[in-house]
């Protein structure tokens, strides 16, 4: 059975951790801060004092943390996984990072005699518990051929999309349609609202036959409907995504208007003060009155 | 069984008849061009000389038209459907109108003792000839209960929302995410094309548990990357609908920042000559080069 090394233990990384063990990978772990990796321990899994100790007879590592440069750190640093890698040692990078950090991660390890392929997910931290991730893999064929057990013990969804970045690519897109949805979504409610009409029966009715149907309207709709505090996906993360989007639209010069749309709202709404809220208190946090400024002062 | 009056033989209209003639219902019918109306009189539809005749009869009439004045010329005009209804007769407005046009409606027809429902539907031409569309209701209870047979003849999702204009809320609903999906669904292809990606193949794999899953990504979506004409919905008729969700907006002063900026969008296409394409085609109208204008200006 071939031996894994993790690092990004948080909420989604944990669950992954978990799922591997459960399949009877052994798991070695290393986190910064390594009291969050106890329950962890006492799972199974076995803490090393080091990236590079983490990965001294790994087959597969992955990484699962929140932005490009952790990742570099992680795999390239000082104690990084690349100096205690084995020769054919395969990065999975399942974090959310631009296309560019991502083929430049790339070539960077292949100069280690390592893989590395850009493996990010989508599914939340239910599908990361469950085992049911979608998980977008760029990069070496055989390399992902090799990588594929591991995953498919994190999702249940899982794809080569082609050379490096090819991963990272369909991330954006998924984030760039999400966003749109999500937006779309809650003015739709607003319109519901403002017309005295109820956006509860509203969602229910696009969901049974409308062409408007669709998962974020399903879930994230459900949710923006409710009372319970969103403690899912935060206005922060789905803004670091976008600005990746944006990053991919410079370099290539590819016209989106809409995604420029939706990114000045995410940077309206983080300096708000709504970063840490989650992505389904959006559209309240944008037109709530107290909150207006930047494009919103057009109707104060 | 109940008599039905009908006008609005086109490409929506004309297949819901058909579905009423196959469950047995007695169809009166009334078109301007009365050529148009051939092929069901010979399917067995009643051609009569005018609304008002069309509805001597009916004890629900429907209309399947574009626009609001075209409702109203039809039921409240000179030899109109209310001029020829008997007391009760419950009109079914099919058309997307604007919420306010469907309200004015439904006050005057009252005041003919009759009654008005909006009764938008979604699924386009396939789920018409299908008996398949969504069909949403706004308008008095009673009148939807007495209508029900005959819209479950022509639609499986069938809904009463509440009082009158709900069914147009809901419909402005469903256009409005829809028309956000198809242009994020563009630029998401077209970010995949700009990075050496097949589309095709992230669209698969965004279907297959990816939080941007939904109707648009599914359908439009594949009509996006197929080179067949799409000869669906046109971008003339979904700028007609986003024009009637913005003039809700300015009524009830709700803030739409997506919206407006699709309205932007869709009212750039149009002006380019594009308003005859399918809605499918609308982002590679949008962003070719050789109809740049409006806000594409900045990139060229």
């Amino acid at each position: 059975m071939q031996r894994v090394g993790f690092i990004g233990l948080g909420r989604m990384g944990g669950p992954c951790v978990r799922n591997l063990l459960k399949k009877g990978y052994e798991v070695r772990i290393w986190a910064r801060s390594p009291e969050k990796a106890r329950h962890l321990v006492e799972a199974g899994a076995v803490l090393c004092g080091s990236p590079a100790a983490a990965a001294a007879e790994a087959d597969i590592f992955l990484t699962c943390v929140t932005a490009g440069p952790d990742v570099e750190d992680i795999l390239l640093g000082e104690d990084g996984v690349c100096r205690g890698a084995r020769p054919g040692l395969i990065c999975a990078d399942m974090s959310t990072i631009s296309v560019s950090a991502a083929r430049n991660l790339a070539e960077r390890v292949a100069a280690h005699g390592a893989f590395f392929l850009d493996a990010p997910v989508s599914g939340g931290v239910r599908a990361a518990e469950s085992g049911t991730l979608a998980i977008w893999a760029g990069g070496d064929a055989s390399a992902f051929a090799g990588a594929r057990p591991v995953l498919e013990s994190m999702g249940t969804h899982v794809r080569h999309l082609g050379p490096s970045g090819s991963g990272q690519i369909a991330k954006a897109c998924n984030q760039l349609i999400v966003s749109a949805s999500l937006l779309a979504v809650g003015e739709a409610f607003r319109l519901c609202e403002a017309a005295g009409t109820d956006p509860a029966r509203v969602r229910e009715a696009l969901l049974d036959g409308g062409s408007a149907a669709g998962f974020v309207l399903e879930n994230q709709g459900k949710r923006m409907l409710s009372s319970e505090p969103d403690t899912g996906f935060t206005v922060r993360l789905l803004l670091k995504d976008i600005r990746q989007v944006m990053e991919q639209r410079a370099k290539t010069g590819a016209w989106l208007p809409l995604t420029e749309e939706i990114a000045a709202l995410l940077e309206d709404a983080v300096e708000q003060g709504g970063g840490d809220e989650g992505t389904t208190r959006l559209f309240r946090l944008l037109s709530s009155p107290d909150r207006c400024r930047g494009s919103l002062r057009a109707e104060a």
